[in-house]
C-alpha cells in the first residue's frame, strides 16, 4: 500500500459515512463450498469423463442457464444434473442424480464459516459507520446465511440483488439516500464490488479471496488511487478509516 | 359486499395512503403455470404411478425441502426430480429427468399474463396512492416477472421476501416508515396477504384466485369488517378507495 492510502485525510476515505459489504468470500467462506462440490462432482462422474471435460461442460451449462436460474446453489444443482445427463449420453443412473441432489442440500445446509477476525471487525466498523450488506444471489440462501452468521444486528440494511452492476448500486443509493462520495464498497470481486461503485463516484476496497468463480474474474485491477485500495484482510479496514 | 364496506368514509379505507400488492395470482397468473406443470408431470410418470400418488409424494417432498429451497420454480424442479427418482425405485430414465428440467425452464421463461384489467387499475391506483409490490418467492424469478409485466414504473418500492409473516411486514413498515393504519394489503392469499397485515393494524382486501397451492390455504376467512373485505376483481378497488 502506498503511504497515500494509509492516511485517511489524504486517501479520500475520510469522507466515508456508509460502508457496503459483500458477503460471500468477503465475510464468510463460500467459494470453497463450491470447490468441494466440484471435487465430489468429478469423482461421481469419473467413470464417464475426465475432470477438465466435466468442468468445462458444467461451466458452459451454468453460463447458458444464468439468464433463467440466476446465481446460487439451486441453479448450480440444476445445471449439474443437466450436464451429467448430457455428458453421460443417457448412461447416467438415478442414484448419481440423487447424489447431486444430496450434495446440493448439504451445500445449502452448510454452516457459515466467517473469515478470520470478521466478527470483531464488523462490530468495530458498526460503531463508527452505517453498514449495508450488499450481496447477489438467492434471497432465501443469503438470508439464511446472514441469520446463521450472527452478524445481522450490525447491518442497518440488507440488499440482495440479482446482479451487481452500476444500475443496481444506483438504485441502492437512491433507496437509502446515499451520497456516492460518502460510500465505500468492500468486497472480493473487482467486477461486482469495485468497478460499478467507482463508476458511480463511490470508493472501493478490494479484499481478494484465494478462490474466485471464473466468470467473476476481470483481467485488470484498477490502479490504487484515493478512491481505491487493495487490502489482504478486512481486519485492516478500521485503521484505514480511522481519522 | 355489505353497504358498510362500499363507503370508504365508513369502511375504514379512507385513511389508506399506501397499498401493498401481492404479485403472483393477484397481478398476473402463476398458479395455472404450476397446475400445467403438474399435469405434464403426471403424464410423464404415468407408467409408474397414478396421479394421486404422485401429487401426494411431490407435495410431501416440497414441504420437506421448503426449509432449504424456499418458494419458487427452481425448488419445485429439484423436488420434482427427487420425487420422480424416489417413486420410480431407480427405474427412472434420464430422458424423463431431462423432461422435468425442460419443463422447469419453460415455467421460468413463461410470458407474464396479467389478470383482467390489471394494467389500467394499477395505473389508476398509482395516481392517488403509493404502491409497493410485496411478493414472496425467488428474487431472480420475481424481478424477471415484474420487468416483463410492464408494471414496474407504477411501484415506488418492490419487496421480495422469503416468507410473508407478521415479522416480514413489520420490517417493511419500519423500512418505509409506514403507519399501519394507512396501509392496505391486497392479495389472493388469506394466510400470506391478509392475516399478518390485519394483526399489525393494517387493512386487507382479499381477491381470491381460482387456484391456490394447498399449503397456502387457510380454513377460515375473517369476517368482513371496516378493515377487511373480499373483492372478486382488482378492478373494483379504485371505487372502494375513492372518497
Amino acid at each position: 500500500l502506498s503511504e497515500l492510502s494509509q492516511n485517511p485525510k489524504e486517501n479520500g476515505m475520510h469522507s466515508i459515512r456508509i460502508i457496503g459489504l459483500d458477503a460471500d468470500d468477503t465475510l464468510w467462506h463460500n467459494e470453497n463450498i463450491f470447490e468441494q462440490a466440484h471435487i465430489r462432482y468429478r469423482r461421481l462422474l469419473s467413470e464417464y469423463h475426465d475432470a477438465q471435460t466435466l468442468d468445462e461442460a458444467l461451466l458452459k451449462t451454468e453460463k447458458k442457464n444464468l439468464r433463467l436460474y440466476g446465481y446460487g446453489i439451486k441453479g448450480f444443482m440444476l445445471s449439474a444434473i443437466e450436464t451429467a445427463i448430457s455428458l453421460s449420453g443417457g448412461r447416467m443412473r438415478t442414484k448419481e442424480i440423487q447424489a447431486i441432489l444430496d450434495m446440493g442440500k448439504e451445500m445449502l445446509d452448510h454452516p457459515v464459516e466467517l473469515l478470520d477476525g470478521v466478527a470483531e471487525t464488523i462490530s468495530t466498523l458498526a460503531e463508527s459507520h452505517r453498514l449495508i450488506l450488499i450481496t447477489k444471489g438467492d434471497l432465501k440462501d443469503q438470508q439464511s446465511k446472514l441469520a446463521k452468521s450472527g452478524l445481522s444486528q450490525a447491518f442497518s440494511q440488507v440488499e440482495v440483488v440479482t446482479e451487481k452492476n452500476p444500475d443496481a448500486y444506483a438504485k441502492i443509493f437512491q433507496r437509502h439516500e446515499i451520497v456516492p462520495a460518502e460510500f465505500l464498497m468492500v468486497g472480493n470481486s473487482i467486477k461486482s464490488d469495485i468497478l460499478p461503485v467507482l463508476s458511480l463516484g463511490g470508493a472501493g476496497v478490494h479484499i481478494p479471496y484465494h478462490l474466485q468463480w471464473v466468470e467473476d474474474c476481470v483481467e485488470e485491477t484498477p490502479e490504487p488511487s484515493e478512491r481505491f485500495m487493495v487490502l489482504d484482510s478486512l481486519q485492516k479496514l478500521p485503521a484505514i478509516l480511522k481519522k
